[in-house]
């Protein structure tokens, strides 16, 4: 038995009037959307199933946490950006269940519509639903160290780091050194590009943005701390751009701690190195995990006895066969962030929006090969490929690795922005950007420092 | 004895050492903002007090509400506008308490930094917290019912607008036409200028905006209604006007319900006529109430038994004298929609922006005739200079009223619009928000169609 054969639905045969079938995608980020756009000439029926209503350019989310963008900015609506691709049915709904048997999507909670117990039957199924961060299981720490997936996430950052300057400022008035101090502490956790980029910009805020603001406080006297456990920042780079990244953010003002983990974290401040340093904001870019549907498919039981069982990794994430299909289930894939791949050569896939996009692209291009009555793994297996590895610091500061050729520093700087504003959806969006970035830039003001939503984060 | 020269402050005389005279302004809005830098170079040491970072331009929060503009788009930080003003200190704190006698602020809860129990101590106060929404006394319809003031009121009301069109996508694709129908029922109570923009522009969004967006529904079907109980809309308007903005309100296609209270309001919708009508989105645009420190300053015993008792009106706005100071009260001032003043021609000085600006400078300009010394009286009463009435229908639907020159429909908007920009704080602002609707106004979109911050409203 042929198991990609068997997944082609029997309305893929050219001429028959039995209607088209359906896919259905589960997210709408880099992985979801690309599979999407790529299947617009098909003869599928799409239903794109999102719990928020927009699709996010996270690589930008660091500067809606940090006031430097504002929230639509970086972020617009699927349905706007699929409204001329008449084969998708957008939902905003929350998926609660997956039911790999009867080819089922349960939909409900939060995002949903309609009843409660609405259900969306597919043919194929593509899940891309990402990741979210984790706290290695001290989801205690959670409450006291916001992380950084979501524009809610990015507001309640922008929230509190803007806030704690006006708390600072409060103590100081009022004679309290030791609350000052701890209000005016900032630590990020985890080095990896979202730390490395909170831990440049709030240097950069406490520095310049804020600079004659106050009156009590000289925010220039802010301690940024970014704390990494493993020997360096920016693991995924090679060692010299990660003494350049570690050296730019010394310039800027950050203070750099590597091999140590965080002992704990609380209301308080966090333990570092047996000691506890009162601080009254601490930003998580630590963990990663992935969504709670990849727990949802590995729960469900093996077909029959010769199916092979569904499998996550270490970070929750779905083993996938090479052409990302589910093992014993080739009508259902998974990309982004969620699915796990080792590739031919024994490198993983990296968890990042390039390898996404493709894997989305790849998952349209399998489909299309079936639609089309091409031979099982015609499509061959995915292959990432990479263009290069971008990080930026702040200010002028970045690396930048493609493929050997390594800079740093204002070079790189530029080149991540031209990347990153090409990339950044919709014409729109690319011009204001770059408006907001060309002001903020001469000025060094950012204009989003607007503290708002502060309905659910009323403890601070 | 002269109440006036009693609240000069010692420490005005030229060339004596003693500190400046403390001055606290509560409220960052147009009364206190413009007060403040009024009183730029004067020998005062002036503390302004808000729960909000940022200075507000209300006058378009209803493009916040309706995912036109985002919120950093017309809010600023109260710190970064007042930077350069040495004599400022900006206190992000909610006001817990007045004490006239001890001439104290209490600060604490939400937005205060520091110990709870902080005070401030004053020479002269002036009071400008503004005016919130209200319900006429049925605050169980406010959780059905948002209304408009601040900015999580507008993302408020911004998410559900744009929710509801999810949920009825939802509710047709499952087959339920009457659920559909409810959630495509948008109704507006008040007919003032807030509701007339939100009704005029909700008619937009469902008419041209959301265009070919859907799969189930076709949003221009949407019912947008706006109910008002009085006789016509724009009540502050010569009939004539209102009888224009009518039509260009259902030429948007706004059906305009006059001369009918809404009896009701809940989960479900709304009474009106004796009947109940399904309508999941209910906004509020109709009731305004004084700022709660009304009532805490008319709470205050007379101080002595010559001196007047403070009043409040039927609004809760508190009873100034003509040169806005608290009667029996010298040292306390009440300016912008707080205070409620009688002119010497007879007519009540209106709760509008141009009359807040107006009142924070006539404050400033009494405080500074009593540092130099001149007699009581000599800064006259206030006296509110009409330059014009605006009020904006939708697109490129507005109604002018310039002292007798009365202007409606595509040249109204554009004088609408030239004043709004224009009178937007900071460059960056207008710059901005001039290419972000030129891009809306080409294209129907709303580049701020994003929901976000949906914590503290998990029921929709």
């Amino acid at each position: 038995m042929n198991p990609t054969a068997q997944a082609a639905p029997p309305s893929a045969t050219p001429g028959t009037a039995s209607p088209p079938p359906r896919l259905v995608v589960i997210g709408g980020g880099f992985a979801g959307l690309w599979a999407v756009r790529a299947l617009a000439r098909e003869p599928i029926a799409i239903t794109l199933v999102d719990r928020a209503n927009h699709h996010l350019f996270q690589p930008l989310l660091y500067q809606v946490a940090t006031a430097g963008l504002s929230a639509p900015d970086i972020a617009a609506p699927l349905r706007h950006i699929l409204r001329a691709q008449a084969n998708v049915d957008v939902r905003l709904a929350e998926v609660t269940g997956i039911d790999l048997g009867a080819r089922r999507v349960r939909l409900g909670g939060g995002g949903s519509g309609g009843s409660a117990d609405d259900t969306l039957a597919y043919d194929v199924l593509l899940v891309a639903s990402g990741a979210a961060h984790a706290y290695f299981g001290r989801d205690d720490w959670a409450a006291h160290a916001p992380g950084l997936k979501t524009l809610d996430d990015a507001l309640t950052i922008r929230r509190r780091v803007l806030t704690a300057f006006e708390r600072a400022e409060a103590a100081a008035a009022s004679g309290d050194a030791a609350g000052r101090d701890a209000w005016l502490h900032f630590a990020v956790v985890g080095g990896g590009p979202t730390g490395v980029e909170l831990a440049g910009t709030l240097a950069e805020i406490a520095h310049h943005t804020l600079k004659r603001e106050f009156r009590h406080i000289d925010p220039s006297r802010a301690r940024v701390r970014l704390v990494e456990a493993g020997p360096a920042v920016l693991a995924s780079f090679p060692p010299p751009l990660q003494a350049k990244a570690r050296a730019q953010l010394e310039r800027l003002g950050v203070e750099v701690v590597t091999g140590t983990p965080v002992g704990g974290i609380d209301a308080d401040g966090y333990r570092l190195g047996g000691r506890h340093h009162d601080c009254r904001t601490v930003l998580w870019a630590a963990g990663v995990a992935a969504s709670p549907l990849g727990a949802m498919l590995a729960a469900t039981p093996a077909a029959g006895s010769g199916s092979p069982a569904i499998e996550l990794d270490r970070a929750g994430r779905v083993k996938v066969r090479p052409d990302l299909s589910l093992p014993g289930h080739p009508e259902v894939f998974v990309a982004g962030d969620l699915a796990s791949l080792v590739q031919p050569d024994g490198r993983p896939v990296p968890g990042i929006a390039p390898a996404a996009k493709q894997m989305g692209r790849h998952v349209a291009h399998v489909l299309r090969a079936r639609l089309a009555g091409r031979p099982a793994g015609s499509a061959g297996p995915f292959v990432y490929r990479d263009y290069g590895n971008l990080a930026t610091i702040g200010r002028m500061a970045a690396v930048v690795d493609l493929r050997g050729l390594r800079i740093s520093g204002l070079l790189a700087w530029w080149f991540w922005l031209a990347a990153h504003v090409f990339f950044l959806i919709g014409f729109r969006n690319r011009l204001l950007v770059l408006l907001n970035w060309a002001w903020a830039y001469w000025t060094y003001q950012r204009h989003a420092r607007i503290v708002h939503g502060g309905a659910a984060d009323k403890d601070v």
